[in-house]
C-alpha cells in the first residue's frame, strides 16, 4: 500500500471525473431547443462534439506558432463543423453562444460535492483541467464545487497530457510533484500524472460515455487509490 | 451613484484589505520566539519587512531578464536583509523558512470573511495580489476565506500596478474590465484597476500600519463604492 503521507493537494479531472458532461448537455440542449423551438439530434451533438476533443487539443499541439487557444473557443469551433454536418439550422450568433456554454453548465456525479467537501477538509483541492478558467469558475458556481483554487491547462498554455500541467499545478501550489495527488476516471490521465511524480487516485465512472464507452471501466495501472466513488477516496484519506 | 448592475466577479487586494497582516505577524512571532528561545523586535522586523515590499517588487519590474521572481522568494530575501540589520541571531533555515511562511498565516479582519460569505452568493470572488498562488491558497484555509478561484500577480508574471494583472484577471475569468470590481484598502491600486477600466471599491483599514499608518484613511479617488468594511460593500451590491 502506498505511502500517502505526504500528500497535501489533491487535483482533479474534471470531464467525466467531477461532472457528467453527457446527461447534462442532452437534457440542457433538449430542454432549451424545446422552447427555443429548434430541431436536432443533441444527443448526437454532444456525442460528435466530445469526439472532436482530443483532436482539437492536438491540433493546438501540433502548431505552437499559432498560440495557445482555449477550450471555448476549441468547442465554438467543433460546434460549427457539427451543426452543419447535423443539418442543424436556425441557430443565431447567440444560440452558438448559449450552446457553448453549456460545458460551463454541468452537473456533479451524485457524490461528488460530498466527497469533495470531505476531502477539503483535510487536502487542497483544485480542478486540473483542460477546461479554461472561465468554464471551471462558472461551472464551480453553478455545479456547488468547493474547489480551493482552480487549475487549468489554460494557466500553462498548455493541455493535459502535457507535463506542464502537471508540474504547472505542483509548482504553483508550492509542493513536490510527490505532495500531489491526480485524480481522473481516465486511465491516460494517471498515466501522465505518475510519470511526472504526482501521485494517482482512479475512480470508477462507467457511464460517462453512455452506450458509447469502450474503455476505463476500470484501473488499468499502478494508482495509489482505486475507489468507486469520491467518497471511497475519502475513506481511503481518512476524511 | 454608478451603475453596478455589469459586474460579475469583484476581485480583493489581500495585505491589508482582507488580513491584518501586521497584528497577525507579529503575534505569530512573538509567540514562536518565546517557545524557540530567539530574541528579536518583532515589530521592528515586521514593520521593516513590510517597508522593503515595494521596493522589491520594483526591482523585478526593472529586471525582465532576470524572470520573475514570486513573493515568497522577495520576502525570504528581504527577510535575510532584516534580520542581519536588526541583529536577529540563532536563526535557522527552518526558521527563516517558518517567519517566511508566516506571510501564509494572516488573519482576517473581523468584518472579512462574512462579508465575502455575502458577495459570493452572488458574484465570483478572488483574491487579486502580489501573493503568489501558494501563500494565497494556504492564506485561505489558514483563515476560512471562501475563494471561488485564485488569482494572483503569479500568474500573470507582473506585480500590480501592472496592468496585467487586472486585465489578465478580467480576460481568465472571461469578463470584460468593466464586469470587475476591484476591492481594496490602497487609493493607488484603485487608481490602477480604475484606469484600465475596471469597477473600483474602497474599503478604509486605518489600523492596517499600526502607528505608522500615513495614508488611505479615507478614499481619495471617485471610486464606485466607498464603504467601511466589506458588509458595507455587500449592502450596497444588494448581497
Amino acid at each position: 500500500m502506498s505511502d500517502l503521507s505526504a500528500v497535501k493537494a489533491l487535483v482533479f479531472d474534471v470531464f467525466g471525473t467531477v461532472v457528467d458532461w453527457r446527461t447534462s448537455l442532452i437534457n440542457d440542449f433538449t430542454a432549451w431547443s424545446k422552447t427555443r423551438g429548434i430541431q436536432g439530434d443533441w444527443t448526437a451533438l454532444v456525442d460528435g462534439w466530445r469526439g472532436l476533443y482530443v483532436g482539437s487539443m492536438d491540433e493546438v499541439r501540433r502548431h505552437p506558432e499559432r498560440g495557445y487557444v482555449i477550450l471555448d473557443v476549441l468547442h465554438r469551433r467543433s460546434l460549427e463543423t457539427l451543426v452543419a454536418q447535423l443539418g442543424i439550422t436556425g441557430l443565431t450568433e447567440a444560440d452558438l453562444d448559449h450552446l457553448t456554454r453549456g460545458w460551463h453548465r454541468l452537473h456533479p456525479w451524485a457524490d461528488s460535492v460530498a466527497g469533495l467537501t470531505r476531502l477539503k477538509s483535510k487536502y487542497i483541492i483544485a480542478p486540473l483541467s483542460n477546461g479554461n478558467v472561465a468554464l471551471l469558475t462558472n461551472m464551480a458556481k453553478f455545479a456547488g464545487l468547493p474547489w480551493d483554487l482552480v487549475l487549468s491547462a489554460e494557466l500553462f498554455a498548455h493541455y493535459k497530457p502535457d507535463p506542464e500541467t502537471y508540474l504547472g499545478a505542483a509548482r504553483l501550489l508550492g509542493l513536490a510533484p510527490g505532495e500531489v495527488m491526480m485524480v481522473a476516471a481516465h486511465n491516460n490521465d494517471l498515466e501522465a500524472a505518475q510519470r511526472y511524480g504526482l501521485k494517482t487516485a482512479f475512480v470508477a465512472r462507467p457511464t460517462e460515455y453512455g452506450p458509447l464507452q469502450s474503455r476505463d471501466f476500470n484501473a488499468t495501472g499502478a494508482w495509489d487509490i482505486v475507489a468507486d466513488d469520491f467518497g471511497g477516496i475519502a475513506d481511503r484519506l481518512g476524511c
